[in-house]
This record gives structure tokens, sequence and C-alpha cells, in this order.
């Protein structure tokens, strides 16, 4: 789909240092913070040479790390967390290279499964190992079923309640899958088992963590450090809908809180406006968006719920090219608040999910979804749009 | 794209009848409505007799009349106005008949669009004529100006800030439009010039109209007269931005009234909530949304207001498919609060109208849509969404 890799690349340090005046230095490893000094000790990556860098504030944005489970054998050829561009070249060169027939994808979230889909058109064999009962665990299990359909009908053998347990090594190089239920013959494995704060140097220089393990951030993006700021996938955000922190690995959250915290350290005053946990994603055929909480996590957070699952069309149903579009809503029960949405279907069914995120940003019930004054044409959308329709069906069981 | 016209009937008089034992009487005119005896004479179409038939609540669904302008000849063969399903059929009956090769459609509307592109699509050759200075006047010029170069685009002969005087009849037979500034050679003629509510019988009968021609209504549907309803396109609904009533000839406004008039005759309590004024629409293909204000209608109220346009991409810029989106947006002068927005652009641009409605439903400012937790991946949206975007853009100007 993308020819050049560079039109992946959104600035240069050339166009940053060009239009912003800021200095960007690219291959250098920060190995240590020391923050009684107020000083980053700094290592060229081609250069034995290390130096102390004083600071006057400093942003942490190290990211996040692809989860590598302790199993023997997880550093073997062939092997690899796809989170980077440069990790997306090598595994791009590496399939050129040695041409593997069979691919094993552990995990089945985002990555796992945009990594299947994608292994699939370029010809591989694919099978994907997922230790929950059905992939997308940010769906709840009767809507990620949806997207487990979609995953099979395109050629993926799917393991589902399973787990990886090791590979087995040839020459360091995997050529064996092992989970607890069967050995899976594999040229190439991709880790999707999902990724965690990429925190060690914040921690070793005593920049606190919450309770997720990303670390802790004011509403400012200023960590408990004065001075010190955090963002992207290594820091936490405010959840508008369970009220706690949460640690949300994503692009639109990323460029918010560094929006935020560069206003701050540059002597403006900005405010993290909290999120609702929106996000959304195409496997195949098959849109597929969430926001707000899932039950897993309206249990954690005490709620008393209810829940409705719809099937509606994407356009009106003589159009063409209308296709099936699921919605299940869930409710706070008595009062009626929506609590969070979640939507598979085909083309035209995810971006409604924004809809969904906005009502929760307002603190809308069923009902007031249920009244909104959506837009409705033939190629649109059926007369009630299918958030419509599953606000009032949930409304009848609040 | 319909092979049938049936599959365009949602549901038969018989289904209704089997259904809800409702009896459906068509092919019978109401010619008077006499509110002191409560009771109204019926005229079966093919049969002279007429009677009187008792009632004891009336809902009054009369619908709207396409505009016929007083000229001389509006009447002759080959001049359409379509707005119901059998004129459609009429009108694709005379097509096929008469073959007709030079079409004008008066009037830049959604019904002169969508004619205008499927005559086009026919083979016809297609002039349009617009009294104002650009289509489709329920946006504002300079968004208008880009759904008129689609129309041009596709080919139609566009003729804006021109009006209709009359028209050449030639043996019964239109043959030629006549504008404040030429002649157009035309053997079939669209009369796209909008609509107004069908009130003759409720205004002969003393069911008092509001200020906009439409039928007053209160927010169950009642008519200022006791257990006499009213709903759909002869109905007034309440503006929640204008905070008056308006008179918008919608589906998606029709049902509403339906389900809420329906409601509270059958005894129950239903409460219309009010519409923001959303629609959208599909010309070539461009799509075309809208909700709140538009620029004269914020005049109108005495708003005072800001408002700004911005272009970006419907999907990530890199994205195969990906294409221009154009979103202008008004905001209340000082506070900020969202007053209304308009989208035209490619595939995908139209349904992100919702998220606005929605925020117009809240009564968010441009700063709170701008910091809502919207969707993002590449299929689907740039990082930070269109709308997003002029949000923000929209702030600096408030």
């Amino acid at each position: 789909m993308v020819d050049n890799t560079e039109e992946l690349i959104a600035k240069t340090p050339e166009a940053i240092r060009e239009a912003l005046g800021i200095e960007v230095k690219v291959r250098h490893d920060i190995t240590e913070i020391d923050l009684k000094q107020r000083r980053l000790r700094v290592q060229e990556q081609d250069n034995p040479r290390t130096w102390w860098e004083p600071f006057d504030q400093l942003m942490v944005a190290t990211g996040a790390l692809p989860i590598r489970p302790p199993v023997d054998g997880i550093n073997a050829t062939g092997i690899f967390g796809v989170n980077t561009l440069e990790s997306g070249i090598q595994l791009n060169r590496f399939i050129r290279e040695n041409e593997p027939r069979k691919a094993v994808v552990i995990g089945g979230g985002y990555i796992g499964l945009e990594m299947a889909e994608n292994l699939i058109k370029r010809g591989l064999e694919v099978s994907l190992v997922e230790r929950a009962p059905e992939v997308m665990g940010t769906l709840d299990p009767n809507m990620g079923a949806l997207v487990s359909k979609a995953l099979i009908d395109v050629g993926v053998d799917l393991y589902r309640d399973e787990s990886l347990e090791g590979f087995e090594i040839t020459r360091d190089r995997v050529s064996e899958v092992i989970t607890d239920q069967r050995r899976l013959p594999a040229d190439l494995v991709i880790l999707g088992m999902g990724v965690k704060p990429n925190t060690t140097l914040a921690q070793a220089a005593g920049i606190p963590l919450g309770d997720t393990g990303a670390i802790a951030v004011d509403d400012t993006m200023q960590t408990r450090v004065d001075q010190v700021w955090a963002g992207g996938d290594c820091a936490e955000s405010f959840h508008l809908i369970s009220q706690k922190p949460a640690a949300i690995a994503l692009g639109t959250v990323a460029n918010k809180h560094g929006r935020v915290a560069g206003t701050n350290m540059g002597g403006g005053n900005a405010i993290f406006p909290g999120l609702v946990g929106t996000a959304v994603s195409k496997i195949c055929a098959v849109e597929v968006a969430r926001t707000g909480l899932q039950e897993k996590e309206a249990e954690q957070m005490g709620a008393e719920y209810v829940s409705e699952v719809i099937v509606s069309t994407t356009r009106a149903g003589y159009y063409p090219h209308s296709g099936p579009i699921t919605v299940k809503m869930l409710a706070e029960k008595g009062s009626g608040r929506l609590l969070g949405a979640q939507i598979v279907g085909r083309e035209g069914a995810a971006k409604r999910i924004d809809i969904l995120a906005t009502a929760l940003h307002a603190g809308f019930t069923v009902a007031e979804i249920a009244d909104l004054d959506l837009s409705y044409a033939p190629p649109y959308s059926p007369l009630w749009d299918p958030v419509a329709i599953a606000a009032r069906m949930t409304l009848k069981k609040v």
C-alpha cells in the first residue's frame, strides 16, 4: 500500500530544525536520568563516548515496548515484535530474504490481527494463537467473536483458548511454536501480545509510576517530579468514564499528551481533557470500533449495567454495498447513562463510534442518544441510524 | 440501482393490517376536516360517493408539496415535480416513452441536484438553473461552491444567479425554459425548487399554522386543537439551536414526529426532543452534510459568530482512496459554543456531521470538540480528525 517507508515518516530531524528551530538528535540513547543534578547521560549509538547533558525541563516520551514473554528461544531469528517503523522494515527484509511459508501470530490484538491479515495477503499460511476465548480483547467476547469469524473467513487458522508455552529452535532460528495444546510449524513468528509502557529509565531515576505501570502524571502531564513531564505510551491518562488513570497506547492519546505537555513546558496553560477509550481498526473487510467501558471494565468499576446488541445495516437496506453492522451498548442500570459501545461491521460502520464517544463526553443517557438528530440519506444509513436503534433497544432494559 | 419500485415501499396496507391490526385505506381523499363535529369528509378516488367519517383523535400527516411557481405553462407535459414514489414512476415512464435529450432542472436543492446527477447518468444533456449564487442553499455559499464545482465536473451546464421566468410550450408540451438571461431548449423539466408544507386541508379547517407556514404543534405533536395532532413535512419542529420552530422536510424528522404523536395518541407519554438541523446528501462523488445554523440563520438569530473553513483528508494522507474533506464551523463569539457545521468531501466525509450534531445537542464549545477522544486508524481518518482540526482552528478566532 505504501511503496516507500520514508512516506511514513511524519517529520525528519532536518524538517523540525528548519520549521521550529529545535535540535533533534537521533541515534542517541539516554542511559540515565539524574534528577538531583538535573542532567541526562547521553550515548551516541555509533560511538563509545558518553556525556552528561543538563536540563531545566525534561519530557519523558519513551513509548511502549512489545510484550515479550519470558520463554526460551524468544530472541531467536524469525521472531518479531512489530511496534516501530524500524521493526517493520526488519520484518519486511526478513520476509523478502527468507521467503517464509508458515507464519504464527501470537496474540489477537490490533497488531496481531493486522499482521495476520497482511501475511495472508502476502501468500503465507497463517496461524493465530489467542489465549482468550475470542480475539480482540478490547471488545466483549460476543463482539470479538465476529472478528474471529472474519479472520477465519480470510483463511487464518485460529486457535482460541490456547497459550504460548515455548518455541522449537533449530540452528538459532524458530521452527515451531509450542502451545499448551499443540505444536505449530513456523518459519516466522509475530508477537502480538500487546505492549507495556517503556518506563525502565524513568523508574531507575525514581520518577513514580501509577497503578497501571505507566508514569503517573497530573492533568498538565507533569510527573510527580517538578518540571519533569511525560506523555505518549509511557504515561497514564485520565479515563473520564472509569474516573481512574488508564494506560492507553494510541496515537491520538500520545498526540494530545504532547500538545498539552509542550504547551505547559513552554510557559502556556493546557490541560489534558481526559479520554473515553475510543479505538478503531480494520481487520480484513471488517471494521471494528469501541469506546468507553467494555463489560469487564464496567464490572471492575462496580457499575450496575445493562447491555444490548442490535444488528442493522450500514446504508439503507436497498442501497448498493449496504452491509451488516452490529452495535453493542452498555448503559448504567437505572440512570441509563451510556457507559460504553462496540461496533463491528462492514464499510462505513466504524466511524460511527465517534457519535458515541461524543455522547460519553457529554454524559448522555441512551434515551438522549436515541433522540439525537443524526443524519440520514440512503448512501449513508438506514433512516434510524444503527447507533440510535441500539440506544433505543438498550433503553428498554434500563 | 433499484430494479423494482415495489422494493421502495416500506409497508403495504396489507402488511400493516396484518402486523398491527390497523385498517389502512389507500386511494381515499379527505376533502374536509369538520372540527366541530369531529368528522372527516372522505371520497374514494374512483368513486363519486363521499361520506363523513367520525374521529376521536386525528393525526394530520399531509406532507409537503413541491413548489410550483405561478408561471404560464407550469402544468404542461414534460414538467415534473418529484416528491412521491408515484411522481418518480411517472417521470420514469415519461423518459422511457419520450426519450428526451435535453433536460432542465430548476433549482439546486437536494432534489434538483440528485435529479441532475441521475439524468446525466441516463445520458441526457442537463442544464440546472439556480437563483442563488451557488447551489445547495442549505450550505453557506463558500461551501455550496464546492458542490457547484462537482456538478460542473460531471457535465451539468450550471446557470447560477439566474431565475425562471417562464416556459415555451409547443403543442401542450414544454420546449424551452425561459430565464431572466436566456432560453434553454428542454424536452424535460424538473422542478427542484423545494417543497412547502401541504396545509390546505388543515388551514381550511381552522387548525392554526406557525410562522414557518407549517402546522403549529407543541412538543407532544398536538396542534392548537385538542386531540388533533400533526407530524411530518406539514408540521413544525422545535429547533434547539435557533430556539424557534422550524419547518424541516426530512424523513428523520417525520419519523420522530410519528413516533411521538402515535405514542401520545395511544395514551403514552412522548416528547419530541427538538432537532439541530442535520442533513446529508450525496451529489455525484461528493458527500455533503450540514447541521445547526448556517451563516444567514445565525445572523437572523442575531448571534455574534466566528467561522472557519479547513481542508483535510478523509483518511490518513498516505492511505489508498484518501480524499479531500472541507469542514466549516460556526461558533458563538466569546463563548465558543458551536452553532453549526458544514462538510463537503469525498467518501467517508459526510457521516462525520453526526459528531457535530451530537456536540450541538450537548451544547459543546469548539474547545470541547477539539479535545474529544475521537477514533483514529489510517483507513478512517488522519490522526486528528478533520472535525477536531476545524474546531481547533475555529477556536483561534473565538
